[in-house]
């Protein structure tokens, strides 16, 4: 499944290079897949109401073009694979204008936080990335 | 008591107009504060570890002239009044070159963490610092 | 002038008391003054464009009650007086159910950044103010 | 060559996880080339004096063990070959009891400021890291 969020540039995200700092990118990031996730009903606040924390086991991102001041930036959030022990994001940066800026992606565990060890993916997040991954099968049988 | 903790500039705390973005000395009193404590035997992790935590009741900063990359900024920080249901800190920030860049004050309650209600200063603070003051007043009569 | 901004609090601002940092309200201010100026069409970009940073003065935060991951917040930004060689922004800061969190505000000087030294607020600014401030005298008289 | 630096922890660095968010690692790479450039006598801000900037190009990070308030890290920053076009810092991020946290890497170029285009590493960098390397075989041969 796919998700888009806009994203404005703030005057504190950028350095004196005059562009973003690079470390904001990796926040840009948790900011798509919070966005995407409460988009689908499953809201970070209502996992950890469960008592399963999410934390991140790998970022990686690569800069190509920089992100400036003023600039609503769109973040293309990709979930291309069902998650076992893990979910990986996949991200595109794209400026105002449509170019693309960066790409990256971002590994997260489940944990459970009362014992503090990690353990499959939730159903309930399960059930729905699987809706929604029918619900494409679905959309590109009937465009045949 | 006053108190003197040296913190460099980082890249990412820059902005494009070349220099320190305002939140970061807010961020710089909190360092300041922290080494303190840390400094006079009362680390925020033993206040917390007793159940204690110091949500901060209101700050204020006057900026003089910017920080800038690269620069060893000063930050005194000064204990005035001994706390009761509130501690203030008081700082002033100087330049490498000891110009005058910042002052600014910080005001944190005592809360217990259990019945999240505010509490009087705890008598472990209250005691150490009380040992200063005296200290001070000491060192003042040697003086005379 | 009165300005809302809705603001959605992030993971990456809050701290281990559970609550958003005290220091990301300043930038909260920031973004609601941004997209204050936006709407009145002179964005920082446009100001700065034509050689004008305006650096910031003073900030003043006062903490009421702490605002949580995942709560969708309201900035109210109020200009109460029109700006000579320095602006005030008022702000006051509401939790999705109406509670007001915290108040504040911040002062910002005029700087022409080629010669580095400060100057009065640019009159395309002062222009726009004074259209918004006679509007809502004209509309005190209608509701006469 | 290797470089040590060592990072207090600060408590805007956490979030309501209770640990260190991801994304200060990122920062805390920064950090530690920073100190690591300074202690070979290039900082920085004598690069940028010269009209050489450097954008980050990649960043990846693994998270192996979570980093908690008040720890000491010590990021151990390694330049593995020497630069061209790019440079690459490897880092590995101990606690104070040295279990390792993190490790991970970023990617650099070297832009002309002023034409805004890509140039090879300056040859005041690529000598002082030659030197490195060539002290470090001198002490290998030493130990034979």
């Amino acid at each position: 499944m796919e998700h888009k969020t806009h994203i404005t540039v703030r005057y504190y995200e950028t350095d004196q290079m005059g562009v973003v700092h690079h470390s904001n990118y990796i926040r840009y990031f948790e900011t798509a897949r919070e966005e995407m996730m409460t988009h689908i009903g499953i809201p970070y606040t209502y996992t950890e109401s469960l008592g399963i924390i999410m934390p991140v086991h790998a970022v990686h991102c690569d800069y190509i073009h920089p992100a400036r001041y003023g600039q609503v930036l769109t973040v293309v959030t990709t979930v291309k694979e069902m998650p076992r022990s893990r979910i990986t994001f996949h991200y595109q940066v794209f400026s105002d204008s449509e170019v693309l800026l960066a790409t990256g992606y971002v590994t997260l565990a489940f944990v459970d936080a009362s014992r503090g060890v990690p353990v499959r993916a939730p159903r309930f997040l399960t059930e729905v990335l699987e809706k929604y991954v029918n619900l494409k099968k679905t959309n590109k049988q009937e465009n045949v």
